[in-house]
C-alpha cells in the first residue's frame, strides 16, 4: 500500500470511531460544537485570510482565469459569512432521533423505523473554499464524521478553515477526528477515498462533470452525484401568456449560471405563433440569444437549434426553443433530452398539468412556478449540501434530513421464531 | 462495441421507455397485469418443468452438488407456489403516488413530495430460478422496469419463467419490454450491466459475496446489496436468564443458515457463568459447537475462539461466545466485527436497553427479541427483495417501498424569483 493510501486509510478509521461518538451526541451538543465553530471561524479570520492571500498568489502565478481566483478569493465579510452559515445549520432542527414510522405486529413486537446518522462521508470538491465549512458543520449537525478533500487552488485556505473549525469546535466537546481535512491534494488520494468502502459510507463530489465522472468510475461505495441542470419550460395550449412569458424570463435570465435555469423551452402548436412573438420581445431586452426549431425559425427571428443545442446545459443568455404538437410530445422531448432534474408546465388546464406533473421524470415537477425554486433555501431545508440528480435515497435538493439513514429498533418480551 | 454490449444497450433503451408507460399505470392495472401474471405461470407448469429439466440433466452432467441441483429443482407444487407469490403481490398496497409530505411556502407555492418508481431495475442473480418472477414482478408493481440476468444453470427454467409472464402478462395490458431476461449468460453480459447507468438506475446483485463484488466493482450505478449477516446476541447483567436462553436457541437453531440467524454471543461477566452453564446445556442439545474466549472456556467446556471467528459468518451451527466487561464493550465488539445487520441485546434494563439500540450501528437492532425476526414478512412488509446492507437509499428489510424513489411536485400561480 503507498504511504498516501495508509495515511488515507487511518484517517478513515479514525472517522468512522467518530461517527460512533458523534451518532451519540444530542441536538444541544451539536449545536454547541457549532456555535464554538462559528466563533472559532471568527477568531481564525486574520490567519485565514493570510492563507487565501498565500492561494491567490499562486494561483495567480499558474495562470488561472479571474473567474476562477474570484471563487477563491475571501475577505472579512466572507469569512463572517461563512460563520454565519455555521449558526444558521446550528438553528436548524435535527433530524437524528425521530421516528418515522412505528407499529406493533401480530406476536406483540414493537417497530420504530428511526432517523440515525449515515455514518461516514467523503466530500470531493474544487476550488471554493468555504465548502470546507459548509459541506462539514451540515455533515457533522446530521451526525456524520467526514473526510473533506479539496482542490489544490484552496489548499491553504483549506487548512485554515479546518484548523479553525477543529479549534473551535474540540473546545465544546467535538469528537476526534469529527472532521478531517485531507491535508495534501495528490490525485492519488481520491482513488484512495474511492476504494475504501469498508470507512466511507458514501462520497458525495461537488464540481464539475470530470470530477464526478471520476469519481463514479472509482468508487466502491453510493455516490452522491449532481450532474447538470438541462431545465425545460413547456407552455401549453392552455397556458396565460402573460404568465408564461413572467416564468420564462425568470426561469433563464434571473441567474442563468445555474443548475435549476431553463435552457430549453417547449411550446404548444396552437399558443406558439402568439407566445413566441411576446416572449422574443421580452427575451431581447434581455440579450437573450434564441435557438430554434423548423417552426420557431418560421414565426421569430433566430439561429438554427442543432440537435447538440437540446442536450446543452449552456449555463448562459441562451434559450433553445421548440414548437410542438402535444403536451405528450413535450413530456418525451424532456424525458429523452433533459437531465431530470426540474422542469416546468405553465397552463391554465389543471388536469393537463397534472398530467405533465405525473409523467415527467424528474426531481422537480413545477406547475406554473419558475424552475428557479428548485433549491434547498427555496423549499424551507434551511441549507442544502447540493440538489442531487440521483433517484436512489436522495433526489432533488438534499438538506440535512438526506444526511440520514435510518435502523429499525424492534422491542419485545422475548419473541422467538421457532 | 461488442454484439452483447450492443444487444443489452438495446434492452437497456427498451426498459426506459418501457418504466415510462409503467410509471403511468394505475394500481390496478397493475394488479391486472399480475393477476394474469400468475395464471401465466400456472398455464405453462409443463412448459417450465421441461424446461427446468434440461437444467437438471445439464447441471448433474456438470457435476453440480446436491445442494445446487435443490437449489434448481421446480416441481408442479413449486410453479404453482411461485404463481401464488405474485398474487400476494397483486394483494399488496401500492407505494406509488402516495403523498410522502406536502407543505405551502410563504410565496404561496405548494409542495408535494410523492413517491415514484425508481425507474429501470437491473437484477443479477445465480441458480434460483424462481428469482426471474419474484423479483421482475415486486419490481413491476412498484412501476420499475427490469432487466433481469440469471444464472447459466437455470438458464433454461429462467426463459420458460419470463416467457410464461410475458404471455400472461402481455394479455392484460404490460407494457412492452417491462419485463426483459437476457437470454444467454455470457460474463460480458454482467460488465455490459454494469456500465449502462444511462438505462439502468440501480442494480440488485442477489448472489453470494463474489458475485456482489463484481458487480460492486464495476458498476457505474447504485448497487443495493445484501452481504453477510454476522448478528450477535448481547446477554447483559440485568437480563433474564431464561428468556435469554430461549432468544439464544431461536436465534442460533430455528434456521441456521440463514442471514439474520445468530453468530455470536456476548455475555456480561456479572451474570457469564449462571448463564453459559444453561445455555450450553440447551445448545448441546441442538448439537450446536461452542467455540469461546478465555473466559468462555474457564466457564464451559468449547473450543477456543479465534480472531476469524468474530467476522465469521458461520450459516452453520456453531456459535462462537465472548465475555464482556460491559455493554459499552459488547457495542464496541457488534460495530468493530458485526456486518452491521441484526443485532439484539436481552436485558431486563429499559435504559441500558435504549443505550444499546441507539449505539448498535446496524440495519435492525432488538431489544428481547429473536434476531429471527429480521425479515419483510416478518415486519409486515408482504414480500421482500431482499434485506439490503446499505445505509443509503434501503436499509434492511426491502418491501416494495424500498423499490421507490420521489419526486418534489410544485403548484403556484406564476411565482417568480426576479
Amino acid at each position: 500500500m503507498s504511504d498516501i493510501h495508509a495515511q488515507i486509510e487511518t484517517m478513515g478509521r479514525q472517522a468512522r470511531q467518530a461517527s460512533y461518538r458523534l451518532s451519540q451526541l444530542t441536538a444541544e451538543e451539536k449545536n454547541a460544537i457549532l456555535l464554538a465553530m462559528a466563533s472559532g471561524l471568527r477568531e481564525a479570520t486574520p490567519a485565514i485570510l493570510e492563507a487565501n492571500a498565500q492561494d491567490l498568489e499562486a494561483g495567480a502565478a499558474k495562470g488561472l482565469s479571474k473567474a476562477m481566483l474570484d471563487r477563491l478569493r475571501l475577505d472579512a465579510k466572507r469569512v463572517d459569512a461563512i460563520a454565519g452559515g455555521v449558526e444558521q445549520v446550528a438553528a436548524l432542527p435535527d433530524p437524528v432521533g425521530s421516528v418515522m414510522e412505528s407499529w406493533t405486529r401480530p406476536n406483540g413486537m414493537r417497530l420504530e423505523q428511526v432517523r440515525v446518522p449515515i455514518g461516514t462521508i467523503g466530500i470531493i470538491y474544487e476550488s471554493r473554499p468555504n465548502v470546507t465549512s459548509d459541506a462539514a458543520v451540515l455533515c457533522l449537525k446530521a451526525g456524520n464524521a467526514t473526510i473533506l478533500r479539496g482542490g489544490s487552488e484552496a489548499i491553504h485556505s483549506n487548512r485554515a478553515i479546518a484548523a479553525a473549525l477543529e479549534a473551535g469546535g474540540s473546545g465544546a466537546g467535538m469528537p476526534e477526528h469529527a472532521i478531517q481535512l485531507i491535508p495534501f491534494t495528490d490525485r492519488a488520494s481520491v482513488s484512495a477515498l474511492c476504494a475504501m468502502d469498508k470507512w466511507l459510507d458514501v462520497i458525495i463530489p461537488r464540481g464539475g462533470r470530470g470530477l464526478i465522472e471520476t469519481v463514479v468510475d472509482q468508487a466502491r461505495m453510493p455516490v452522491i452525484k449532481h450532474y447538470d441542470g438541462i431545465c425545460h419550460t413547456y407552455v401549453d395550449a392552455a397556458a396565460d401568456l402573460d404568465m408564461a412569458v413572467k416564468i420564462c424570463v425568470d426561469a433563464k435570465t434571473q441567474k442563468p449560471g445555474v443548475c435549476n435555469a431553463m435552457e430549453t423551452l417547449l411550446v404548444h402548436t396552437d399558443v406558439a405563433e402568439a407566445f413566441l412573438i411576446r416572449l422574443a420581445g421580452a427575451m431581447a431586452e434581455k440579450n437573450v440569444e434564441l435557438r430554434g426549431c423548423e417552426r420557431t425559425q418560421a414565426i421569430i427571428e433566430c439561429t438554427a437549434a442543432s440537435d447538440e443545442d437540446w442536450v446543452t446545459e449552456y449555463l448562459d443568455l441562451i434559450l433553445s426553443i421548440k414548437v410542438v404538437d402535444s403536451l405528450e410530445e413535450a413530456v418525451d422531448h424532456i424525458n429523452s433530452h433533459g437531465s431530470h432534474h426540474s422542469d416546468c408546465i405553465v397552463s391554465g388546464d389543471g388536469e393537463a398539468a397534472e398530467r405533465f406533473l405525473r409523467a415527467v421524470d424528474s426531481a422537480c415537477v413545477f406547475h406554473n412556478v419558475s424552475t428557479r425554486f428548485a433549491d434547498g433555501e427555496e423549499f424551507g431545508f434551511g441549507a442544502e449540501i447540493g440538489i442531487s440528480t440521483e433517484k436512489l435515497h436522495a433526489r432533488g435538493p438534499m438538506g440535512l434530513r438526506e444526511l440520514t439513514s435510518y435502523q429499525y429498533r424492534i422491542r419485545g418480551e422475548g419473541q422467538t421464531k421457532g
